[in-house]
Parts: structure tokens; sequence; C-alpha cells
């Protein structure tokens, strides 16, 4: 094992700068040792982190970080940034409670300029940044890396947009790898296909010169044409990428993995009065094997044997059931379309996509357009269902409102990663789908809480639901259920003793550690019963009737306070003139940082002991 | 006035399809003159519609509508269209309670293929449409009709990138007037500028050809060059705008006024395999002098008179107030921002635009990079305000969470026409945005009733508050105020008989109706109390606490009952074991759809004489 000889003494950007060039080469080896070592015990993104070594010592190696900025979009490539940045003395923590957070985090260091964790945010930030320096006078520069797959998200064009006709000392490095988490897709990918490896228009430049060269014959006539041409040609050679259409100068494509290319690049747009685009190809998961072979695996995974490049094999999670049953509706049904956004084999779409390709889509990183294109199949009678993960949903909030449930198109959303996600933080919890969702008209909510309760959620939704209809579930697998609990309705259920005077009222995952909790009061000699949702949205009155008897509640929620089904299902006991108490333990008014899923249910008082504790203990 | 001769007697568009061309310039004059009649009765979008005339009459003569679709973006400009497809009878309707909507509504006709309001929908609609086409094997076409404004919204190009790679018998007609409501912005603009105008490539081919064709002595090397390049050559010429880098057919551009131009197009754009654009250059306003001359004026405008072109001199407003706070702030204090998303006059940002050049931004219809581009002025120390419509915030709810509430960023939303707005209806509706906002930690929120308040809030959230802060306000001039109501607390007050045992909880413009509620209710010999809460996140506690003590309470709450307010007002009260009632009047769960405000309030409830009778009858 290497000691970091290099990486070790550099404790700002400052230092790298100094470093000569030849020990680069040397940097780059030891900070790929450290993110493969880092990663293979912490889990993390890793392919995307050995993408851009180069490209990460490169920036800073040419622009005066902090005093010029970096902005990175999705962050889940800013490992080695932070290890230039002194933190690499923290590297370690990353992604653990209480370490650094595996995203750039304005509050971790002043190397990170904008947090990140959703993508396609890079431009329009870096804009903002660039246009308050120009306001200011500061006179520095401002850095966007963006991927290629984030690119077509929409927001990120929306930014360039707008860059494009004003944006000065802005440049946009383009990390192009042809990936998203699996291939990118689209026709902007095509293009850079094209532009990528053998740009036509530059061939055809190189020809016509050729021959105006040779040819003297031609004379004045053609001299003539070329030179009052000299600007068409110019701009035919130079002017031609969209980017330069949308007012950015292009450079590109230029080696991600050459520092002296990149840097050359760098220094040449710095001279550029305008925004510039810097166009850099990069492999992602460059330098180590497996990753190479595998980026799609390698892009987030959990710890792995650097030897062999295996992980623990992955059990059935609620995503691969909610993946067997789309195979399985869809094999009898015509109309069943499956709708990923880039993140095919994380909501269990894959086989789907092998087995159905027709009425696969994997629309790119552009959740908004996943929806309303939804809405356009459920218009002309498909039945599409979007699987996407619950963080990721906020993207569609309009569109979901908007162009589904206004005009009662049926289009099934399957929320993946609801409720605490673990490591990724954050920017990654899936605790605002239920809030979003709960105000909306024409929608109903499902949140089973078993493999059972999906398929039986999932079937309701396709075929006995109407508008839009959301099933949410968590990340993970099958969770603790207790022998004699048996789901009779896909709407509610009574668990416990329906004698006892006190209620919980749960739905999801945390029915699970409820009925831990109901154990554990047992032993202690307190009785309670459980009233266990499924649909969550309509509420369903009868359990709110139900619930009228009980002189104690307590409602558990692992989403947000404000706007909850909580706040709810309070209002409609008001209705009915409760006298009893309630009470509402819910994720209250902050966000929830990183750490294992366990530790976030914990210190959010979800765990069973917390809520064993909290009956026994309340008066 | 003329009798519409040939208007009147089109029950479809196939009676359209067999009208001799040479009644069609009859027709579209016919079309004018109802257009201009209408709108200045009932108000309405009326330079989009004029601009559209000859593109509608096109669109239904080429496309067999109903059999082939149009899915009409944002959907202001779809007059005509009613009109020809079997909805002339009722134009007159338009936007009244219970008539036509001003926007195409499935539920209105099967013409209508997808509702729509909002921006940038039609492409990843029509693309939706298309493909399920594509499943079921249907041939028809699918025509999406999108303005030049409208495309540079983030979710137009996210369909764009998704329908060049795989769309057949889908045609986008962009529809270019160069404007959105004013003059069309951004680097996208800039370019069909060059598109529109005189497109070098052509110009260059042309000379080309000449060249070669007038020189034999260029001789056989020359030719080899072009024939060799010929596809090159080809390309240069026709595969060289965005939209045939992005997978796209390119035919235009083509004067959208002259049908059998457009007519040629379409069929030529039939044949093609794959998607195609068609490139129409419009007029807005087209054919009434009044709008041609002040399109800004007449896009959305309220009745006026047809001879002179004067509508009623709107008087100040909420808007206008906002607007004049901003331009007194930012002389003194140079970090102040003002942004729009291409509503600079709508919102009242249209002297501060002037007078603060380097510091107003109109980013063009695109939410998603306002907010997050307001978050990186924010984070190099300028403070951005953002002002919008409520409705179209919608479209930045991630954004506001994950780019400015989560990092703490400074930035001020001004949530124009929030509550209802009357004839526009459901699509336009400012329901939402408390919802939407109460579930987000590190957020504040304002909803003043007043001019007075409205100023004091800005000053709190500009001056006094940290992270994400908005402050709201309805469309409309001031409203009814109590003479003895004075506003003391920029958070709540308290108004009417504290002695009472019953009490009005309320926020916003439902504060003025609620104290004319308290007149009609003295005059009963029925006295109450009001809390007048400004602050509405996080709820002021002083302020629920101090309700303990009424043993009635009635929330009045002008949005979504689910996520409102109200809901966590009411879930305080239990936390401190509220043992009297508490009764939420707020939307329950639907759209509201056009009527005028006062229509809208009254069919909610939300009029003085219901609150009163509420009050009265309540046991």
């Amino acid at each position: 094992m290497s000691d970091f000889k290099i990486l070790s003494q550099l404790n700002s950007p400052e230092d790298l700068r100094k470093l000569p060039d030849e020990e680069l080469p040397e940097l780059c080896s030891e900070i790929r040792e450290k993110l493969i070592e880092v990663v293979s015990v912490n889990g993390g993104h890793l392919a995307s982190n050995l993408g851009v070594v180069e490209l990460t010592v490169a920036l800073h190696k040419n622009f005066k970080t902090p005093y010029d900025s970096i902005v990175w979009d999705v962050g889940h490539q800013s490992y080695t940034h932070k290890m230039l940045t002194g933190r690499f003395d923290k590297i370690d923590t990353i992604r653990k409670k209480g370490g650094l957070s595996g995203f750039p985090k304005r509050s971790e260091s002043k190397y990170d300029e904008f947090n990140a964790g959703h993508s396609s945010t890079s431009i329009s930030a870096g804009l903002g940044i660039s246009e308050a320096k120009r306001i200011k006078g500061d006179k520095s520069y401002t850095v966007s890396v963006i991927g290629d797959a984030s690119f077509t998200g929409g927001m990120s064009l929306e930014g360039f947009n707008n860059a494009g006709r004003y944006a000065k000392r802005f440049i946009v490095v383009l990390n192009d790898n042809k990936m998203s988490i699996t291939k990118n897709v689209g026709a902007f990918a095509k293009y850079l296909t094209k532009v990528r490896v053998n740009p036509w228009y530059l061939r055809l430049k190189n020809k016509l010169e050729r021959i105006f060269l040779k040819i003297p014959l031609l004379g004045s006539l053609a001299l003539k044409v070329i030179q009052r041409s000299t600007r068409n040609v110019k701009r035919m050679a130079y002017k031609n990428t969209i980017f330069e259409n949308f007012g950015f100068t292009y450079f590109g494509p230029i080696d991600g993995h050459n520092i002296e290319d990149m840097s050359n690049a760098f220094e040449a747009a710095k001279k550029v009065n305008g925004p510039v685009l810097v166009h850099v190809v990069t492999k992602k998961g460059k330098g180590y094997e497996y990753a190479e072979k595998d980026p799609k695996t390698f892009h987030g995974i959990n710890k792995f044997n650097i030897e062999t490049g295996e992980s623990p094999q992955s059990k059935e999670s609620f995503s691969s059931v909610f993946g067997e049953y789309m195979c399985d509706i869809a094999q009898n049904d015509r109309r069943i379309c499956g709708i990923t956004a880039a993140m095919g084999p994380g909501v269990g779409l894959d086989k789907f996509a092998e087995l159905y390709k027709e009425r696969f889509f994997d629309v790119g990183i552009a959740e908004q357009h996943a929806v309303t294109f939804a809405g356009g199949l459920s218009a002309k009678g498909m039945v599409p269902v979007f699987a996407v993960y619950s963080t990721f949903l906020q993207r569609a909030y309009d569109q979901l409102l908007h162009d589904v449930a206004m005009q009662k198109l049926h289009v099934v959303i399957g929320i993946d990663r609801a409720g605490i996600v673990g490591d990724d933080g954050e920017t990654h919890q899936g605790v605002f789908d239920v809030s979003m969702l709960n105000s909306f008209p024409n929608t109903t909510i499902y949140s089973p809480c078993y493999f059972e309760g999906l398929k039986k959620a999932l079937n309701q939704a396709v075929y006995h639901t109407d508008s839009l209809v959301a099933v949410r579930y968590p990340r993970g697998g099958e969770l603790y259920r207790p022998k004699d609990y048996t789901e009779v309705s896909v709407d509610f259920d009574f668990y416990g003793d329906l004698s006892s005077d006190t209620l919980i009222v749960t739905y999801g995952r945390l029915f699970s550690n409820c009925c831990k909790a109901l154990e554990i009061l047992k032993e202690k000699g307190k009785k309670i019963c459980i009233l266990k949702l499924n649909r969550i949205k309509p509420l369903p009155l009868d359990a709110v009737k139900a619930s009228m008897k009980f002189k104690k509640i307590y409602f558990y929620e692992e989403g947000m306070y404000n706007g909850s089904i909580a706040c709810s299902f309070n209002s409609e006991l008001s209705e009915l003139d409760y006298k009893g108490n309630l009470k509402i333990i819910a994720i209250d008014d902050k966000f929830v940082t990183h750490q294992t899923v366990n530790e976030a249910l914990k210190e959010l008082h979800f765990d069973s002991e917390s809520i064993a504790k909290e009956i026994l203990e309340d008066k």
C-alpha cells in the first residue's frame, strides 16, 4: 500500500500549483489508489471519480481556487477535489455520520462553491456566481463542470441559453464520458459521438484549403471567394457546434486524461472574451480494471473487494420486486409502458427493458419530460409507469400537477427510495414526496411496507385507480414482519390490541419498527394498537373514524411534518370533534444529513426503542 | 359587423378541408374579426391568437384532425382552433364561468389533445402521443405547435432531445414570433434571428456551386472534391441548424401568414421518415393595428375599445407596489438584483429593468434556471429577488428546495398572483405555493393583505431574514380595510373582539373578506375575533398559544387543504392539547375552474356572506 507521498503533502491547491509537472502522473496514481481504497470500504461513487482525476488536477492547477470558482454538477465526482482542497486527512470519513459529505457542501469548505446532489444545476449556479462577480467588479473565473448526461437535463439548457448571451470569464467544462449511470441516451448523445470522433466540418475545411492552395489556376476568382468567405469558412470550421450556436466558444474534443492538453485549453479559454465550452473526453472508471469494464456497477457501489472487484450480492429488494411485477403484467397487457430517467437498473427495470424494448423508455436525466411524456402516452390509452427515486421526482412537481393530475390522466409513479436513504445524505433523502403529492387533487398515494403489499398496491394503482397514482416504497430489502400480522385491506389494517386506549398510526417502513416497539411494550406490560395505513391519500375515512375511540394517538411518519399525512389525519379528527390527544412524530423542519439509514431513523426517534420509550414516558 | 358567412358554416375541420383555397383569406379575415370582437368584450390573449390564424387554418387543412393530433403549447393561442373545431357558436363564452376555457381542454373537445396553460409541455406530450400511436400501430400524425419563447424552457429541450432519436410521424411547428410576452431573450433567440434573416450556409453553398459550375478549368480535381464532399456540402446546407444536430429534419423559415407555403411544408414534412421541425415565422398581433404595434399589452388584456385600442387604465396593484419597493431599495443597496422569467411588466419590474439594467435579469421562460441562478448570485453576496406568478413557481420546486433552502442561501421570492386569479382558470390559480413551501426547512413565508403590509414583509424578507424567503400577494389592487384596523406586527395581529369565544384565523386576501364578515356578524349581534397571520411559516407560536382560549376556531385559507397552514396550525394546537374545536375552510382536493375572482371566492365559500353564514349557522 502506498504512503501517498505526494498527496499527503498537499494542504491546499496552492501546493498543487507548485508541484513540478513531472510529478503529476504519480500524484494521479496516488489519488486513484486512495479513491479505490476509500470507496471499497465506505461505498460511494467510484467510476465517476476515477474518470475525473486528471481533469480535477488540471482545474486546480490552472485556476486559482478559491479565488477562481469551480462548480461541480451532481457532485458525486468531487472526491479528488476534496482531497486536493485540504480534506485528504478526512477522506476516510466520507459518507459516514459526522464525516465528509459525498457531495460538495458549502458548509464543509470554501472550495465547495455550491452544494450539489441533483443533476444539471452547475451552469445556472455558475452563471449566478459569475454575474455576481461582474456586478462586484471581481475578475476571477468561474468554471462549471458538467457531465454529458447532466447536460441534457432541462435546467442545463435553460442555463446554457442564458449564459450564451452575456457571460464573461465563465467556462463550462463538458465532461463527456458517454454515460449517465448507464449509457447516455438521446439525440444530443448521438451528436456528441459525431463531434468526438471525426468532425466532418474540420475535414471539409482542410480539404478546401488544400485544394485552393495547390491550384494556382483558380486564380483571382476562387481566391476572392475564399477570401470573402473566410469568415464563413471559419464559421463553418469553428462556429458550427451546437455550443457555438448558443453563443459559446468551443474548444475540443480534448483528452481528459492528458493534463497538458487540458491546461492549454484552459489557458486559451481564459483569453476568450465571452463564455467558453471546453469539451473534455474522459473514461468512467479509468485506472481500475473492474470499473472500466463495468462503470454501471461501479457508479455508485457498496463496499467491495479491491482484488476481485466483487461486492456483496444485493438480495431481493423493493426495486427488484417492482421490476418483477412490471414484467409480469406487461406480458399480458400491451398497454403497460415502463419509463425511467437514466436509472433503469436502480429502479429494477433492467429486465423489463430487455423483454419489452418497444415499451421501455429511458429518457435520460429528464424527470420533467418523463412525466409529461407519460401523460401523452396515457392520453392515447397506454398505462405508463414511471419508476423514479423520490428525491428526483421533486423535479417534476409541476408536470405531475399540471400535465397529469389536472386532466386526470392515468399515470402510475413508482416512487423508489421513499423515506430515508442513508449515506448519500440530505440531497437524496426521499422525505418530501408525500407532502408534495398530498396537496394534489385527483391523486392517490399508496405506501406499503412489505413486498406483498407493494405488489397489491401496484395492482390497485394499475388496474383499479384513475388519474395520477403513486406507489412509494423504501430502499432496501424485506422488513421485519410479526408472524401474526396479515395484510387484509389494500387501504388500511389494524394490528395489536384493539381494546387499548393507545394507538399508533403509521405507514410504510415505520410500520415494521412500530411492530417491534409493540413487542417491547408488551414485555413491559403495555398493550397498544397500530393502525397501518396503506392508502395514505385519499385518507380512508373509515380508518380515521375507527381511531376516534383511542384516547391517545401517536402518528409516526418518515417524512416532513408540515404537509404530512399526519397533519391531514389530525384535521380529519378535528372535523369529527375528536377530544383525545394526537401527537405527531415526523421530520420537523430540518434536512437529514448523511449517515446510515438506521442511524438516521434513530436520530429521528423512528427506531423501535425510541418509539417504545416515547409511549412509555409520555403522559 | 360581419355575419361571419364562412366561419359560421364550418361545423368541423372536415368542412374547412372542403373549402376552396380562394375562400381561405376571407375566412382568416372573419376569424380575426371575431377574435378582436370576443377579446374586446371578454378579455383574453389577443396578440398570440391573431398571430396564428393562418397557421391554424393550414394545420387543420393539411392534417386530418382529430385523426391526426395537434398539441398546443401554452394554449393561449388556441382560440382559432376552437372556432374551427365546432366551438364557434360558443366562442363568446370563452373564459366565462361555465363557458369555454381560454386554453385547450380534453374534457371540452376531442380536438383538444392535451390540456395546456403552462409553457414548454407540447413536445413531451406530443412525443408521448406519437409513441403511443407507434405501439398501437396507428399511422396518424402528431403535430406539436410551440412558440420560440417556450422552446427554451427546459422541458422542451428535454423532449426535443428525446424526440430526435426515434420519433416518427412527429412534427414540431416552431411558431417564431420573436416574443414571449415581451421580447424573447437568450442565445437561442439570437440564433433564430440569424436563421431567420439570411442563413449564411445557404449563401455559401450557392456561392460554391456557382463557382464550380462556371469554371470548367477546375476540372477533375475540384469536381472530385465537390462530389466527394456532396454529402458534406449537403450537410452544411441542410444539416446545420441546431434542430438538425438534435436529429430533426428542418424546413424553414416559412412565412406563417402564407397558407400555401405552409401547406407545402406540411406535406413535405409528412413524407420524412423521422421527426421534422417546421420553422414558421409569424407576427404577433397580425391584422389589428394596435396589437401589432404593442403586442406586449395585447398579449393578455382586459376588455378594450376596438376603435381606439384602449383598455381601462390599471390602477395601483400589488405588483406595482412590489416594483416600487424594489426600485426604492435598489437605489441604496447595490446587492439587490431583480429576476423575472419573461414576465417583467406582469410582476411590476419594468421600471427596475430600466433603472438597474446591470442587476436586472429576464431569463426567459426558465423558472428552474431563475431560482438556481439566484442561488448562485446569493452565494457571492448578492440579494436576488425573483418575482414570479405563484402558478409558474411550481416549475422550480426542486430548485427552491435543493439549491436554495438546503444550503441556506438568501433568496427572496416575490410570489405574485397568489391565490385565485380568475378567468385563466385552473392552470393558473395560485393555490399550491403555500403547501409547496410549507414543508421546506429553512424557509420563511409572508402573506400580507395590504400594500403597506407587502412593503413591510418585503423589508423583513430582504433585511431581516436568512435563507429562502417568500412574500406572496394576490392579483389586483388594494383590498377593503376597516378604519380601526392597524397593522402592528410583521408576524400577526388580532382584530375584533378578544373577549369573544369565536376566532377566525386567516391570512392574505381573505383577511379583508373576514373583516367584512365581522361587520355583518356584528350587525346580527355576534361578536368575533380575527387572528390575521402575516408570517405563515414558521408559524408564530405566540399566535397559536393566544388562540387556545377560543372555544371555536375557523381557519380560512385560500389554498389547498392538505399541506395547508391551517393543518399545521391545527397540529400545533393539538400539541398544546387544545380541547376546543377547529374547523378548516380551504380548497378541498379540487381544481378551481375559470370564472372571475369573486365568483371563485364565492364558490369556495370565501366571500364575506358565506363566512358570516358559516359562523352563524355552525353549532
